[in-house]
Order: structure tokens, then sequence, then C-alpha cells
């Protein structure tokens, strides 16, 4: 794509109003622009990124057999009544609920358990065809009095959540298991290679834990306590040891650390079926409620861990998998006609390129090339040319390699 | 994708509160989901073909210049009182407004003008950066007050909306009708070959005409009136002519027809810009307020548009370009370990295939496979076994045609 074309604006200072460094070099870099505390626009380069994570997430989601659909965002009160949810105390704190011009009463979505089992309740259910796995990439609402960082906690976000209904606890707990693995794919295909399985409490509605997925971060909001040789985790809410004591798993030594959570299962049971009314016939052709479960990541949030994890002072380091371009392709001096001929081919085999055809120093250039941050810089020079070359130059690293201009695509191939 | 891990649920009968084949045809189909008058869920099979309509779109909006965004839907009540909107009576008929509880005034999306400039009046605007072309994919609210006709008017759906900026009123026009030519090569492309331009009132804000995109269609809720032998079309809002009388064009004969809207495009020139106070550098130097381009296509309203006009009485009858799947994969008696080994071979081809592997009689899966619309269903039976064969029929013709097993692929990739 062409950077003149595609609102990439760049900004030699930090935004006055924003203090998370997710924010700070999102908006810096012109991947993201902000409309009022806690929510923002993604601009052309963000979004991108945004699309490479939507991807990765699709693929494993549709690896474990789950459906993508698309739910509503404005919710009746009366589905949200049923589960007595609209009423909650807790609810009614994060949730915008307001009455139209013509009085009637409406929700925005914070989560879909009721609008999924709304869903699935309107056919006729039973052992046959259950389980039900459903995902959406949807937008949330919350309401944050004191929205401060970014990307990591908005008044209007992205999740993608999956929901599931199942004939037994036995076959809920076998799902819940698989996403949890599907999960961790995830985090290690955006470049989350640390994120932790902490146990957390099950809340009111489910017998056992519910699940977070964690990354140690020192921007973290939560705190979580780890085993350093095993994976026994948990969070705040549940630990009870002390720090200092042996881990109960395998008498490994118990770490604390803050973290950021970036997904969570939930097994809640038939709590949710028994309040909607909601049964399945089972083999003998009896009436039971089955089996809910609730897995979500934050998409956009996502976004804002990458960028508090892949950054260096110069700008943002975006892991191969997810960044908006694989090549930065950039000219110097009089090296442009030479270089939009080069785009052109790449442009031509499909390649991920961003081509920086504006007439700018080389200063402002590079130095934009850096916090925008793809992993790989191409120069395009009248000194470059006299060697029938081009220079790379991996972002983050200092070594910079000529490679021949008729070994560029192949060169850049094996990137991909 | 299998058909019983993709969550397809057909009914025999209508829905009994609906009214508009669109939305009794798709749910019927299995395409979609009612949780309220005028807001749907799209279900695994509607929500493909959903995806279909969308990536046509972007191919054509990437392909005029314009970058993809996405724009928040929650508004806070300042940017819309910029421009007047907020108080403005049409506007609050069908914008919901309301207070959260910690007294701050919001609204929901409907449109997303003032905050598309909201975007862009952070960066420095000069003539060197304009034109900006922007858009994206996302949900727009409106309070209607009476939602009875499916997905063609919801109170939650989903658009295109593309937003520009220019230097010039010159530049402007200029992209307004290379938007008008994607706009056709668009509804083209998703089967609709009969969609016309038609004239209609600027409004306050605009001197010269703006235009919709109908399809005529008898249960349009719109009248156009248009030549039958030119490209000279009027709404009814700003048609003054008598029936009957010659086209001002070219003289033919005017004709009148109800129509379903399928798009429309404006040009705002300054209006807004002057409103909120933006302003560009000309070459001199000087500040000017840029003029405005406002591009719409009703995503969600497409997948009802074409629902109402590709069906017969068994079903629907996707075009090839936006059907869910290419081909509808099934079996007959015991022919079931073949057609899954076929299935297998063509899935690792990557080709668009439902495989029914459902346990059903004959009867119930042919008129499934009907109802659900594939444009080719492929049946593997004992019979056609015998003959190394499988049978292929075209949804909506009767002829039926017998093809070699190890053609078989290659005889697909010819409809691809």
């Amino acid at each position: 794509m062409r950077y003149s074309q595609s609102f990439i604006n760049t900004r030699r200072d930090d935004p006055k109003d924003e203090t998370a460094t997710n924010a700070r070099l999102l908006i810096r870099g012109g991947f993201i622009d902000k409309l009022m505390a806690g929510s923002y626009t993604f601009l052309p380069l963000g979004w991108r990124v945004y699309q490479k994570i939507e991807q990765i997430v699709r693929e494993e989601m549709n690896a474990v057999g789950s459906g993508e659909i698309l739910m509503p965002l404005l919710h009746p009160r009366d589905v949200w009544n049923e589960t007595g949810r609209w009423a909650d105390p807790n609810v009614k704190q994060i949730m915008y609920q307001f009455k139209s011009v013509d009085e009637k009463e409406y929700g925005l979505s914070f989560t879909h358990e009721e609008i999924f089992l709304d869903v699935v309740r309107k056919n006729s259910l039973s052992y046959k065809n259950l389980p039900i796995k459903l995902y959406h990439f949807s937008t949330k609402f919350r309401n944050e009095p004191r929205a401060k960082s970014g990307l990591l906690r908005g008044r209007e976000f992205i999740m993608k959540d999956l929901y599931s209904l199942h004939a037994t606890q036995d076959d809920l707990d076998k799902f819940y298991w698989e996403v949890k693995d599907a999960y961790l794919r995830v985090f290690d295909r955006v470049g989350l290679k640390d994120v932790k399985v902490v146990e957390a409490s099950g809340g009111v509605f489910t017998s056992g834990h519910t699940h977070e997925f964690q990354l140690v971060s020192p921007v973290g909001e939560d705190n979580i306590y780890f085993c350093d040789k095993c994976d026994w985790a948990q969070n705040k809410e549940i630990y009870t040891h002390k720090i200092g004591e042996a881990c109960p798993k395998c008498g490994g030594q118990v770490e604390e650390a803050s973290s950021i959570e970036v997904g969570n299962i939930f097994r809640f049971g038939t709590v949710y079926s028994e309040k909607m009314g909601i049964n399945f016939k089972d083999s003998d052709g009896k009436d039971n409620p089955p089996y809910l479960g609730s897995y979500g990541i934050g998409m956009s949030r996502l976004v804002g861990v990458l960028a508090e994890v892949f950054n260096d002072e110069a700008g943002m380091k975006w892991p191969k998998s997810v960044a908006p371009f694989l090549i930065h392709l950039t000219f110097l001096g009089g090296a442009k006609d030479e270089a939009e001929k080069l785009y052109k081919s790449l442009a031509q085999k499909n390649m991920d390129v961003l081509w920086d055809d504006r007439e700018e120093s080389a200063g402002v250039k590079l130095s934009d090339a850096d916090l925008i941050g793809i992993p790989y810089r191409v120069i395009v020079s009248d000194k470059t040319l006299a060697k029938d070359s081009v220079e790379i130059k991996e972002r983050g690293s200092d070594k910079v390699e000529m490679v021949k201009l008729d070994e560029l695509s192949s060169w850049l191939e094996r990137l991909e």
C-alpha cells in the first residue's frame, strides 16, 4: 500500500491526554485516534494489525469446530430480566441501560450469554444436536468511570466471544480444555509466548474454577501468583497462601507479579439454562437443562497489549504475524522511480508491503519507519542501486544486509 | 464445512411474526435469527453470505484508493453538538440518545460524518495531504417505531460508509463519480444487474443533487421515475413531471416503479467543515474549509435484498458470488463413507463445500438443500457410485448431470 494514500500521520510528541504506553505509542505511530476516554478509532495501520489478529483467532476457533456468527449489540430489557442480570447492581454499574423516546428499555452488549441462549432455544434441542459452539467478533460497551489505560480498558472495545452448550458436564469440561489450548495457540501465534493460565474464582454460578489468561507485565492491573517450576497459577482473589510458601502442586517456589488479562473461560453449568427455562431431550426422552460455557478474548485489548510488550524508545516493534505490513519499502535521494518499480513488482506478487512514496527527508522517513515498527525496512538509494542492490534492516537489529535486486523477492518470500 | 457442526436449523413453516419475504426465507433457511423487531443475529450460513458481500465491497473500496478503518459506535454528545445535529428534531427521532448513570450524554451511531471529521482535524491539513478517503464496515442504530421489513429496515444494521475530504469542489466531484462507478460494480458483482442511479434532493446542505442506488422491486418502499431508453432517473421527492411525459434527457418514455434503496452518495460541500471549524492550508498558505463527501451501502440490507430477489417457492437461489457455499454435497442411502471421502478431498483443495453429513431421509435432505439454495448440489448414492460418478444439479434448473468421481474436482474448479 502507498504511504501517501494510507492516512498515516505520525507524531513526534506524546499526546498530552494519555498516560498509558500503548495509547501513546499507537497514537504517535498513526495506528489509532482517540474519540473520548476509553474509545478509539482504528486507523488504517491499526486496523490492519487488528485484522491480522482476528484472522488468527478465527482460524483457531474454526479449528475447535465452532461456527462464526454475529449477534446484535442493542438488547431488549426482557431477555436480560430472565436471568435476573438486568437488575443486578454489579451489572447496572457497567452496562449502559436506557429508555428510548418511545419508552422501550434497552441495554448495550457487555457480554452475550443471554442472547446466545435466546438464539439456540428457538430450536428443538436434543442430545443429538448438542454440543452447539458459536462465536463472534463484536463490540462491547462498558461504563468505565475512569478509562485511562488506552486499549487495555475501554468504554467500547472488540471481543471475540465463544459460547458452547452441552448435554453433560463432562462434555463441557472436554471442550473447555480444548478452548484453553486453542487460546494458548492464539497468544503464541500473535507473539505472546508467556501467557499463564491462572485459576480464578468461579463466582456464584460455577462449581469449579474459571481460568484467566494472564500476561506478566509491569503495567498490568491484576496480580497473580505462579510457580516458577510448574504450570500452577492463581489470581489474587483466590490465592490464600503466603509468598515464600511452596507451590501446592510441585513444591516449587511461588512468585507474585502484576499482569494483564488477555482472555478468560467460564463454565456456567446449567444456571442460565434453568433461569431461562431451556431444556434438551436426553437419550431417554427426558427434559434436562444444558450446560453453558463462555470464552472471551479481548481483541482490541490485544492490540494494546502487543504495543505494551513490543516497543523500544524509537517506537513499535511488531511481531511478524501481526505487523501491519511485513516490509517497509522506502527510498532516499533520487531513487524514487526505481523504488516505485520495485514496489509494483512486489505488489504484483501479493507481498505485504508499505511503500513510503513521500518526498520527505531521510531523517523523517527513517524515524517514521522506526515509530511504525514494521519488521523489515528496505531502502533503495543511489548508493544501493550502484551495487544493483537494496539495503535490508530488521527492526530492532543493527545489522544491515545488502540484497541484489533480482534476488529480493525470493529473499522476502522466505520471511512470510 | 460439516452441516452437523454448522448450527443450520431449517424450518418447514414460515415464522408467524414475519411478513417480509426476506425475513421469512432467511429464518426458514437458518440464515438469521430474530432478537426483536428490526434486529437479527446472523447465523453461520447468513454470516458467510454477509462476509462474501463484505469482501466484494472491500475490494472495490480499496480500488478507489480508500483505506479501511473502524470508528466507534458510542458517541459523546459534544461532537454532535458542533454541527447542531444533536438537537435537530429529525435526528432526535431516529438517533438513540441517553444519559449514563454518571450523567454523561451519549448517542448511538446512525452515521459517522462528525466522527470522521473529528478524526481528520487532529492532523494539520494541507492541499498536499488531501484528499483523504476512509471507510469502515460498522453497526448503525436507528429508532424505527415499526420495523417490519426484515433486513430491509432495521433498528440495528451494518453499513459500509465511506467519507472523503477534498481541497476543491472539482476534486470532490471527480471522486464522487468514481464512487458511483464502484458502487455499480459492487451491485453487479453481488448479482444485482439492474440497479438505477437515481437523482434525489440534496437537502439543505448540498447545492447539487445527491444520488440513490435503487433496485426496482415490488416490495420496495420507495418510488422512482426512470426513462425506458437512457439512464435518466429521479426519486419521488424531486420528480415534478407527469407520468406519460417524455424523458427530459432523451425524449424516451418515463416509467414509474417501486424500488429498494441499496446505497446513496452525498456531496456535503463545506457545510460540516465550517460548522466544526476545520480548515486546510491551500497552495497560497491560506485557510479554507475542505469539501466533504459521504457514501453508504446498506450491508445487512443487501443480504435482505438478495433474499427478496433470488428465490423460488422452494427457497433461496443464491448467486454464485455471494452464496454461503458454492457446493452442497450430500449422500443418499449407504453412500456416506464414500461421500465423506469426497468431502475431505474437496476440503483439502480449499473448495467451498457444505457437506450434509446428517443421517436424514432423502426428502428432508433434498428439500433442505433447496431451501438453503446453494448453487450446485452434488449427490453421492449407491446408484451414482455404481457408475463411479456423482450427480450434479444446479439450483433452479431441472437438468441433472452425471460426473465421474475422478473428474469432479476439475469440473467444480471451473465454477469458481
